[in-house]
């Protein structure tokens, strides 16, 4: 992968990559990128998307490594909603910009609309 | 990750992969099963599985590999059923054995109760 960070045109991922739009970011690393949906399923539901553009995820040429950061993010969702029960979807139609859904089961305490706190217990708990 | 075929005590997908329950296999290695899910959401629905008895898909070892594994299947079903659009869920609570889903977007043709065929669609575009 290289490190070219986006030729996705008026795509929203690659303006969230860029900083461009506003996100309440949760990881970072040089080929990947974790911030809050802004309609969680659950406190704390978190996008996982390549930096690059790619259409789906079954095209990322390092997906061994993106699903090691989904573990990550699912490990620290998990100890910071206290719970082992962490789902994830790939749907792929919502925006044409690979992305991976990965949320605590709806039981967890907490608001899911509660962006900053959430990002923050998800992030210090990494 | 050890070559133990089980530990689960009256595990469905334990006794798939020992075989005492039959199963439309897609894929096997040394590690992971691929079968066909018996209420499919599209043709070809597959079910993903460590062959250990793990609960939860974040808890296998190598997760990694897991996603090589799901995506080697993603890129036959993309073949086999002419579709760039594979979806992906981990929901967890219908068996208690790491699973992951993995079927084409329903608008594909093909009938999605044909087990034997839609098997052999997929483990021969592998």
């Amino acid at each position: 992968m290289t490190n070219k960070i986006s030729d996705g045109v008026n795509c929203i991922f690659c303006k969230i990559v860029s900083g461009e739009i506003p996100s309440h970011k949760v990881y970072e690393d040089k080929d990947f990128f974790a911030f809050l949906d802004i309609h969680p399923q659950s406190p704390g539901h978190t996008q996982v998307i390549p930096k690059n553009h790619v259409r789906w995820v079954w095209d990322v040429p390092n997906v061994g490594e993106y699903f090691e950061v989904v573990r990550k993010i699912a490990k620290a969702q998990q100890k910071s909603f206290e719970t082992d029960w962490i789902l994830s979807k790939i749907i792929g139609d919502e925006v044409p910009h690979a992305h991976i859904w990965i949320f605590p089961n709806d039981n967890v305490k907490g608001n899911k609309n509660d962006f900053p706190a959430n990002a923050e217990k998800i992030s210090s708990a990494l």
